[in-house]
């Protein structure tokens, strides 16, 4: 028997007999009928079978919560004052009633689905994932992924599949590592990005490459990273960034269109990492809500105040009124962050007091006119080298923002291009010199001079992100496709040629063989459908995650194996 | 400078000034001229540069192969004469002439690609991807996964990503490893299919899911295998056979048309699989000719020729005249496919010569009538156990195809569906009986009765596997949903219920909460675009594949990996 349609596309052209298939929630007794609800993945509706229905009754008396149930019957619209808009309206008057399989009773309510702890979820995934709220968030992302090929396939990019089982370079993240059984000894790496095979599709001529692909990282997991994601890949040849700024913008807005059913206004804004991080302290800033700093460093140079007076960067934040303990929490976080402290004071009408009020009594106007803070208010102020204090007061914007809700009013989505991003970064640590971004990002070709000069860290990469409520969603770089820049940029992070030969050689060679400018992005779409769901964790838009410990609590992976199969590999566990 | 088009692009309406980038090939000094071709994955147009634009002539003469240049000029008609249709009717006339970056000379010429061997192909893939047969076929690629999210997403099929870090089970091929750092001496395993996790989608009530899946078997490689490949899973709830079987007639319906711009008529044609191993000898047979084999074990039963007098079958194909050399070379392929021998008949008008001809004179009218051989012909015979002489003449008959190119003047594409698979297959060497397809097949209800009886081997299961031109691209089948009957078909392939449990405990429990009526069906999807592409090889349809040795001869994986690597995970590789 075949159902009539989902439950969830029941309308009024419905009225009369249907056939529906599906879950079994909430059945009650009442006033000698048996009532329940009947759910698939697009709705529920009311089911009602009256005792003089014999064999429906009977059967619908058997029937407890999950167990799947095929009804036939007459779908009607319930009486007038109990109607509520929606499937509310209609309920079915059974005809037939069967089960099509029973259901031990559920681990765990599937409506307090929320309340339950992520381990109980997560071992009964297949339960969990019955939720709307599960259903809900799987559906948008399969409706992002197909609103990203819809889009990529309008504008003539190719959709190629690149190794999974590849070879392991020592560069950025640690590789999961794949055991090879013909080459006994040897081993493939996991992906952890398609990075240099995209960019020998630019070499061989394909202009335009796209993939969902697959990337795996073996780093320690925090609450929003798995062993495993999927990004959009995209890679353009023939390009600058402000082409592939425009694409990847008009992408967005598809998305927004297609599966949010809102227009996005383009272009996005734009920041400059400078811009980004001088006035919201992160290279991701959240733009739901401004509350930008100030700079203040030329009002305390030279200054009675010792801890900011020679300071590389003063900055300072405009909170409301807060209470001791809530700056002394702010306090911890902005030496989380690599803040010294957390200076502050309290706007009392038309002078400060508190914390170091006594050193800003000349300063007081300047103070006022360029933070702005309101009367009772508190302005704090990080102090130091610029990086540590903004990131610092970029910390403590955000734990502002969630103590006094400084999102809600704002838009609920505020995307943004961070450019510009530094070529070269400096490990003071180890003395030493890395990429940014990755080692095949190229540079302003008006800054490319300064590569091996003490100035190359003033180096600004053809780097962007892609930004959004304070999450990276994507990124990317124009490429180097001359290999003379690509061999001096190797030598700036300090690897010999013989090392990046080694590391590298076969894409250094492809790069000889006639290589177009080419520039792309990667968009890490699992944190994208998170935003776009506002799912609170990346976890919760997955089908069959790993938790903390990178387990899969429902299959029981990873696990021993037999003997039989690490001898086959050549292998040992290591006691 | 942006291009005005891709080159392939071009027509009449854009005759005047054009800007076009890409790869230039065959450059010619020619009466004082420089012709040469610019390439891009469109098309191939030529360029004309006449020495009075001097220094666009100066560029074009440092012009080499491979080198990426663009050029500015005006594109115009061709002479009148020297028209032949398509972009070869127009050239460019260079203004300028810019390189935008060289190249070393290739180690092959890319027009002759084919004869190149293949290990130098794969080892400079970037340039044997620039030959227009590689782009054709990869842009094919593109297009049929665009086809088919396309028709997926019409359906209301929902995309979801299941595990590739999944649990290893010691069943079906064996497994490719990961070592888990964070759980030293544990393994996760790569998914040989997302089987189990679909069918959990199933009981989550997503009710229909697809997803273009990678997956993994560690099997000694062979030319049309590779250790990883993409399928086409899909599974849906609440239906039947009939609805899988229709719905994915329509998925190949879409495909040809979005694909081939051509209609394919449904229904396919359909054959059980006892019909397709008693007329073709094979559970996928090649339908672009028909040569069936004709049942003559009566005419022989009890017959003078003892050799098929007690066969349980004999099977016969009539060929052309053949060579008693070529006899020979079929005899060799009948046995190497297990057959004893290959009798055979010469036809001499009404009678039978050479080979058997003295044991078959009481039928020879018989033999005419059933088999249909011309005068000349030839008649091939298998005898011995069914399932032994039809494959072996199976593979004679596909033999036979390949000497008289027997596809030649048939349809291009011969696809059908080949049902009723048996559940069960017995191992006469270990004596034990395993599934046909996976044990999670259902078996035709009315046939459910056998399990555990000695006619167990009778049973069919709901199982098909979607064939053309002589490959299995998809395969599929209604799934068990009722626990009990999936612990009978455990007991059957001698799996006892601890073992069941200990092998797939999580999913029978899951099995155990609600679980619908459901089946699916998995395309091999390399393989289908290599029927599609008419490609030799698998090979040919994978960007960056590996040799028959499992290695990528271009990026060197598998490799080596440092000590530290293998110290992080607890592993030693064994000397």
């Amino acid at each position: 028997m075949k159902r009539t349609a989902l439950i969830g596309e029941l309308n009024a052209t419905h009225l009369g007999p249907v056939t529906l298939q599906g879950w079994v929630t909430r059945r009650r007794d009442l006033g000698g009928m048996i009532f329940f609800e009947l759910r698939d993945r697009s709705g529920t509706v009311q089911v009602q079978v009256d005792p003089e229905q014999t064999e429906a009754f009977a059967q619908a008396g058997e029937l407890r919560a999950e167990y799947v149930a095929e009804v036939t019957g007459t779908f009607s619209q319930r009486p007038e004052e109990q109607r509520k808009g929606g499937l509310a309206d209609y309920e079915v008057l059974a005809a037939g009633v069967q089960i099509l399989n029973r259901a031990k009773t559920p681990p765990f309510e599937l409506d307090k689905g929320g309340d339950v702890s992520e381990d109980v979820r997560l071992r009964y995934r297949y339960l969990d994932l019955r939720r709307p709220e599960m259903q809900r968030n799987l559906m948008l992302r399969s409706r992002t992924w197909a609103a990203i090929t819809e889009f990529m396939e309008a504008e003539g990019f190719i959709n190629v599949e690149t190794p999974m089982l590849t070879r392991s370079t020592p560069e950025g993240a640690r590789d999961f590592l794949v055991p090879s059984r013909l080459n006994a000894g040897e081993f493939y790496a996991l992906p952890q990005s398609p990075q240099l095979f995209k960019q020998m599709l630019m070499m061989a001529g394909y202009d335009r490459y796209y993939q969902m692909a697959r990337c795996f990282r073996d780093e320690d997991l925090r609450s929003d990273r798995q062993p495993d994601f999927t990004q959009l890949d995209l890679e353009m040849s023939f390009v600058d960034q402000e082409d592939v700024l425009e694409m990847n913008s008009r992408l967005l807005q598809h998305i927004f269109r297609r599966v949010l059913d809102r227009e996005l206004s383009l272009p996005l804004p734009r920041l400059t990492y400078q811009e980004a991080m001088d006035r919201y302290g992160s290279d991701k800033p959240d733009l739901r809500f401004e509350h930008a700093f100030s700079d203040v460093t030329d009002l305390f140079a030279g200054g009675e105040f010792k801890a900011f007076a020679g300071a590389e960067a003063v900055k300072v934040i405009a909170a409301p009124e807060l209470t001791r303990k809530t700056i002394d929490e702010l306090e911890r976080i902005a030496k989380q962050n690599g803040a010294g402290g957390l200076a502050w004071l309290k706007r009392s009408g038309d002078s400060f007091t508190g914390g170091i009020s006594k050193f800003v009594t000349g300063i007081t106007p300047q103070l006022l006119e360029r933070t702005g803070v309101e009367d009772g208010g508190t302005l704090l102020f990080t102090a130091g080298a610029w990086r540590t204090a903004v990131e610092a007061l970029g910390a403590v914007r955000l734990s502002l923002r969630d103590l006094f809700d400084w999102t809600a009013g704002g838009p609920e989505f505020a995307p943004l291009w961070v450019t510009d991003f530094p070529q070269l970064d400096y490990d003071a640590e180890s003395g030493t010199w890395t990429y940014m971004h990755h080692p095949f990002t190229s540079p302003h070709p008006e800054d490319a001079a300064l590569f091996g000069t003490e100035r190359q860290h003033e180096i600004r990469a053809q780097a962007y992100d892609l930004v959004m409520n304070g999450f990276e969603i994507g990124g990317g770089s124009v490429r180097i496709h001359n290999p003379e820049t690509q061999r001096q940029m190797f030598r700036a992070i300090g690897l010999s040629d013989a090392e990046a030969q080694e590391k590298f050689g076969f894409f250094l060679e492809a790069l000889d063989y006639g290589t177009p400018p080419h520039g792309g992005a990667a968009w890490g779409f699992d944190r994208l459908v998170m935003v776009l769901s506002g799912a609170p964790s990346i976890r919760d838009v997955i089908a069959f995650p790993k938790n903390n410990r990178g387990q899969d609590l429902m299959a029981g992976a990873p696990s021993p194996v037999a003997d039989g199969q690490l001898e086959e590999l050549g292998l040992k566990v290591q006691e």
